[in-house]
């Protein structure tokens, strides 16, 4: 099964986590779009408790507008999400990976958006772990 | 290249789409938890000007906490993207085909969500255009 996300483990708590991937995406040039806390979603929608969990949709303009040019159907998978939850006295991250969306569109500008969106989000994810990812810096 | 999007032209106006599309996602079951301007953000940010688009956020909460359960990684694809654009007298739609994420989470449970997902949004699309998809309701 092709992996979809780019996630990590950071040993750091929910709320500075959060905090400090708010203060990354703006540093790697995204703006956050969209916001679902999804813990408060489900517990008043069906009851349900889950860690902490919030969904942010993380949003470059100039690459949306290239990726929209090159293939209006990307709309469909944007902003990227960013899903940062509570694990324990950890927290998870997990992110769209933009690589995934070159296995639905072919088109060459697509891949070139995808390939900076990964770069941009890969050095956050090291950033955020201190862990310099070779393996995935090299795919990007 | 694998189709990732459900698809339709609607012979109708943009604004009465958009107002038509909000009423048969909440009767289909999903609850609209974003929703993007993509024309006014790119014009505020970039001073493009495109054609009026919006991405509705579209979300049905017992099909999401059994997805998430199922695999969590499945955050990053919510919500399910609901993209409304105007096209001259006409209006595109484009909804992230929930079946692209069977692509990449091999999960019986979200196979079965998928499917459930896309029998409702594939209904809408039927409501809107007034056309059967055939062939779709056979591959859901």
């Amino acid at each position: 099964m092709t992996s979809f996300t780019l996630s990590a483990t950071v040993p750091a708590s929910y709320a500075e986590t959060l905090a400090r991937v708010r203060d990354l995406l703006g540093d790697a040039g995204f703006g956050v779009l969209t916001e679902i806390d999804l813990t408060a979603t489900l517990h008043a929608k069906l009851g349900v408790d889950i860690p902490q969990q919030v969904i942010l949709g993380a949003c470059m303009p100039q690459l949306a507008h290239r990726a929209l040019e090159a293939d209006p159907r990307i709309a469909t998978m944007l902003p990227c999400n960013v899903v940062v939850a509570a694990e324990g006295e950890e927290t998870r991250m997990e992110i769209f990976d933009p690589a995934a969306m070159t296995s639905f569109s072919s088109d060459a500008g697509v891949a070139e958006v995808a390939a900076d969106a990964r770069q941009r989000l890969t050095g956050m994810l090291e950033a955020l772990t201190g862990e310099k990812k070779d393996d995935d810096a090299a795919r990007a």
